[in-house]
């Protein structure tokens, strides 16, 4: 790739992160059959404008052929590499009740280029079993430390139950996690360099209720 | 209650409804220990500003009280009353795969309210078969027309293989299924009066290692 990707701060908002994930989503799925993409086509995927895809995509660099529009394979590879899952990025498990079986057992849940090294459970009958389709054996909680030394991982999965997400975030915090996909239903207290994102299926459950009850304030603007 | 609840479609964006569904997470915790709460310290839980907290909260009606905050009591009864989970809401779920099973299985994910009454597959292996630790028994994806009709729900979970998340997509709303919480990662073309929220887990892990990997961009703002 011989262009350059730059961005400074103020270009990028969580918003934007979010976006980008969907502009990738929406690539590979037109790569299966098409080359080039334009922003007008490319909004309309993404539910928004041209002028907003241009300036999205602009924040990273001069991309795209003035009446040829955007190669698809150039852009998957330059979001792939902002996002950094142009490269396998490993990451732990904890708490491997059902919804932390399912994503172990599934890790097509996580997508390309996410791999999980090890699960961990504080729960002595799960300790030393394997999870379902995998090689991954669960280990004990009092383990977390050693394997995070020698992986040097700083991603972890948080599966645990809500009332204990803090504390058990607390531990992996103390062990040099820096990073947590949340699970729980539990916000997480953590120092301002920590990142979390939450994933709570009950508060989107409640937004498409909202929706749902109040459908005639969806397409009024 | 005797106050007025109100709101126009100009008040409510998806970020708005997004924000009520984790005021209603912070009061119900709260809620444990206090009665009260000022918009100063609903602000800080919300990472948000005083400022932004009045604004939102005056959006339904004049609530709190000056020097004193507001009821977390009042303040919940009239979130949950404005995203309607004040009262029981049926679902159905489509797909009993690991997710599906994962979620049908373990009802706390769905939070308070929500109450599944019936789940669909197309595999003849599980069409008969019980959920674990529930009375729900996997329904042929045949049968949801006369389900659908019998129980006059709208609100459904898709939890199927992403491949045919738009083909039972359209099989739902065939069938009268007014609002779709989606759990695949594929995004589905639905008609403007249906509500869709995607719950998407690959491209929350996928922002999550954005931040990680420039953890410097997150606090220069």
């Amino acid at each position: 790739m011989n262009k350059k990707i730059y961005f400074s701060s103020k270009d990028i908002s969580n918003r934007m992160v979010a976006r980008l994930t969907e502009y990738l989503r929406i690539l590979k799925e037109e790569n299966k059959t098409k080359k080039t993409l334009n922003s007008i086509d490319l909004a309309e995927k993404m539910n928004s404008t041209a002028a907003q895809v241009r300036k999205d995509l602009s924040t990273f660099g001069e991309f795209g052929t003035r009446g040829k529009g955007y190669s698809i394979a150039e852009l998957i590879k330059i979001i792939e590499s902002i996002l950094g899952v142009d490269e396998e990025n490993q990451l732990i498990l904890v708490g491997c009740g059902k919804m932390g079986s399912m994503i172990a057992s599934n890790t097509d849940v996580l997508g390309k280029n996410f791999k999980l090294v090890a699960v961990f459970d504080k729960d002595k009958e799960k300790i030393g079993k394997k999870i379902d389709y995998t090689d991954l054996e669960i280990k004990s909680i009092k383990e977390l430390k050693t394997v995070v030394k020698e992986t040097e991982i700083t991603q972890a999965i948080l599966a645990v139950n809500k009332e204990v997400a803090q504390k058990v975030t607390d531990i992996l915090l103390e062990n040099g996690i820096k990073a947590i996909l949340n699970l729980t239903a539990s916000r997480l207290e953590v120092p301002s360099e920590i990142c979390v994102v939450d994933v709570d299926i009950s508060a989107k459950l409640q937004e498409l209720n909202f929706w749902r009850r109040h459908v005639y304030l969806k397409n009024l603007d």
